[in-house]
């Protein structure tokens, strides 16, 4: 992400620019041992290969199947060619498009990350103690996209990318049987197997009073209660980690989960999905910024001024208060208001403001753009101990959406990108560029999904014009890591 | 609101179900003596009369314009006459209908309360230091309705409809030359009449660095801080009266003020807003519950546990734990979480869940069923001396409608009703209502739209029959009190 984390910061939380140590591939509690790819259906790991110092020192998606010299060329700066997994290959599942290009300059290599697999989820045998036939015991599949977009340093990324999707799987575990299952799920799990059949919830239900009603959850909600989960285990590994082996910076998480006939976008930072649907745009995330989480960031300063400092006040000027202002009034905003008013400015109101700056610019603290992700434990206030981290969610929000509840065509996508993307183009243009570029590809051409992705790429990127990336406009193109999926609604096998 | 907080938790807070003492009438800060109400423009207070002790027992708004017997039959139970402002008398501002009915016996008197007035405000001379046209430094007016809808005794909703205005307008004094300037407001005021003029912003930008940019603050977001913070100041007053003169329970308030073109329709409860308009529903509020608020009060219960006492849990459970479920897993949700999952029950688990229950049955702390409103500064935990008003906000949202973006029509209307309405239809009836009632009237008939407000309350009320008062559908018609306001969008004196 460019420019989401200033650059005096970076310094603090990275090893001087240089890359640090691989993280170990950490082991997940249960975890089976890892098959080899080609003994898992669709199987594209994002695991970067070990095998030479060079492939250490940057990695991109294994997807790609990039040769050494063209993971040379994928790391150029100056070209800034643009990346997709090779026609001659595997396709991805359900013909997913992708595509990616490096930044401009403002880091060494590329920090954006991509995954997409297809993930066998074997259940805990018997969680529920009930005595099932044996179909209802099989495993589930689920297929994950995700992208990852580094600040500080690629490592965050880099192991998001690699282990996400095994937090996710870990979560699914033990609802493999009761999502296979048309009851609603049980309340309550008996602690030891073999226990009485615990299926049905109405065994479970104890005394009720008016003030203790049952309340009823969803297969739907567990999935995104285990997404969520999976967020944080996530989140405390890279903690765990990073004491022992240095984990670079953090990043902003799109995660796509399909199972059961339903996607289920996670996302937590400024990436952003959409759905294009017979030319009808469907949002399905929301950016995490400074801004969009201003009340959430003050109300936590305001409830624990001790993460402040002496440094930070939680109440938000228009701009920086000057001391020769001292009891005149400004203009200010507190935790619990959306509009202005006029306050009699006072000694701590020359503390920085915890959120300051608009659009791009705004930050918390004075040096982070985004307020969700992944990672960033190391992250400290410039010239200053003062820790970060604790203003951060590792919480995405998850939207779900019904795939069976609509007759989708060729052209309907999910379309996720990185802020690359997003920061010079907009949910029209990109469904005008939908539209415009599957239109000149055959319906069950499985490469229009790849092309989709390249011209959204190249189109955010640029051409080199008048020392720097320009966009037909003569605006300036994107000069960050720009990364794109693109899925196909028609789900899995449908066009490939 | 019928039900909002258990009954056993009322004895804690109203001395004992008998009407406590009126609220002294306060005095705001810099609050020039009220004048008499003819001196004002359309002036409709709704301050009650002190004519009688029957009268100060309970009070409608005076706007209905209630003889002693209309007001005995307002508070007859039995007969739950709807009552409207008179046709004979003086209308409402922009002829603005407004219905209401008492509850079915669930409080001794109508907790709903209604405020209609148009609001002179009178600005502080040379704000912003500035010299000035004399046109400048003229007054401004707003239109103001107000819905109050108490819990737990009528003494908060019927503080909050006799003041809340006037917090209004206090708030609005240090604007009134800033609003009627075309430039944006500035930045930061002098602090004494006099210094040079800061009227131009551009003149108060200080060095500004790349981290410091300034914030275009808008006239309308300082109207919406004005609007906050009168919320605010009116709760601290409650807060601040109660220790001389009890006032009884809480109150929801939804407010609207009609200023320099548009409408400010600002919520704190479960009261709700909607404009229908050439037959689309635009909503103007949202309701704030036990569940719609659930993340905010669970983090604030996780960041200060004090808060909690011993007996409640922030973690919610589907049900309520019981000790022999110790060590099984059980679904649960924390603060981060949309979703559900299972965690193994401990000891602190079998606490009470600060949340819990659906629907109209969610309850904080097993008592209260909305979350944000004015007052419940002594409602503490049934049997405890736990205080619930730490998790209740006075905040309100502020939605902003700006009246000239569209050609209104005569049946263009804001619909605000208390959820005595809402329990018992929805968005699209009432639109349904709007259109057959005021098809049935002349569009230049002003008195179309107290017929509406009286035919959604008689809509909501229903018929006496079996035993309980019956809609159409023999459904059980709203047994709560019902407040509502229909105000034509056309604007000031369009159809009187």
């Amino acid at each position: 992400m460019l420019n989401r984390v200033r650059s005096a910061v970076a310094h603090l939380v990275s090893s001087g620019g240089a890359p640090s140590p691989r993280p170990k591939s950490p082991d997940l509690p249960n975890s089976p041992t890892p098959k080899s790819p080609s003994a898992r259906p669709g199987n594209w790991s994002g695991a970067p290969a070990k095998t030479s110092e060079a492939r250490a020192r940057f990695s991109r998606p294994t997807f790609l199947q990039l040769s050494p010299g063209g993971l040379r060329r994928a790391d150029d700066h100056a070209g800034r060619a643009v990346q997709s997994p090779p026609d001659t290959g595997r396709r991805l599942p359900w013909s997913t498009g992708y595509a990616e290009v490096i930044n401009a300059g403002k880091s060494r290599h590329n920090e954006d990350q991509a995954c997409c697999e297809v993930v066998y989820v074997e259940g805990r045998r018997n969680v529920t103690g009930a005595s099932r036939e044996p179909s209802s015991s099989q495993g589930l599949c689920f297929y994950y996209w995700g992208l990852f977009d580094g600040h500080a340093g690629g490592g965050a990324a880099e192991m998001a990318s690699r282990l996400l999707h095994r937090h996710i799987r870990e979560q699914l575990k033990d609802l493999v049987e009761i999502l296979q299952d048309p009851l609603p799920p049980p309340l309550c799990l008996p602690s030891t197997q073999g226990t009485p059949s615990f299926s049905d919830s109405s065994h479970l239900v104890g005394p009720q009073s008016c003030w203790s009603p049952q309340k009823e959850v969803t297969h739907e909600s567990l999935v995104v209660g285990a997404i969520e989960n999976a967020f944080q285990f996530m989140d405390e590994q890279m903690a765990q980690e990073r004491r022992g082996h240095q984990v670079e910076g953090g990043c902003c998480a799109l995660v796509v989960v399909y199972l059961l006939g339903k996607m289920y976008v996670a996302n937590a930072g400024d990436s952003r999905a959409i759905i294009v649907r017979n030319g009808e745009i469907i949002p399905m995330s929301r950016e995490f910024t400074p801004e969009t989480e201003r009340q959430r960031l003050q109300l936590l300063g305001f409830l624990k001024p001790e993460l402040l400092g002496s440094e930070f006040t939680h109440l938000e000027f228009p701009r920086r208060v000057q001391p020769k202002e001292l009891g005149q009034k400004m203009l200010y905003r507190d935790q619990n208001m959306t509009g202005w008013a006029y306050k009699k400015i006072e000694l701590e109101d020359l503390r920085f403001p915890l959120v300051c700056g608009e659009g791009k610019k705004a930050r918390v603290m004075a040096t982070i753009g985004v307020t969700r992700g992944l990672g960033d434990h190391n992250l400290k206030v410039c010239s200053s101990t003062l820790p970060i981290k604790p203003f951060l969610s590792c919480f995405p929000e998850v939207r779900v959406y019904d795939l069976t509840q609509y007759e989708h065509c060729p052209d309907d996508v999910l379309v996720l990108g990185t802020d690359g993307l997003w920061d010079v183009t907009n949910d029209c243009e990109v469904a005008a560029t939908v539209d415009r570029v599957l239109s000149a590809y055959e319906p069950n051409d499985p490469s229009r999904y790849t092309a989709l992705a390249q011209a959204l790429v190249l189109g955010a990127r640029g051409i080199p014009r008048d020392r720097g990336w320009r966009l037909p406009n003569n605006k300036l193109g994107s000069g960050d890591d720009i990364s794109v999926f693109v899925i196909p609604l028609g789900g899995p096998g449908s066009y490939s």
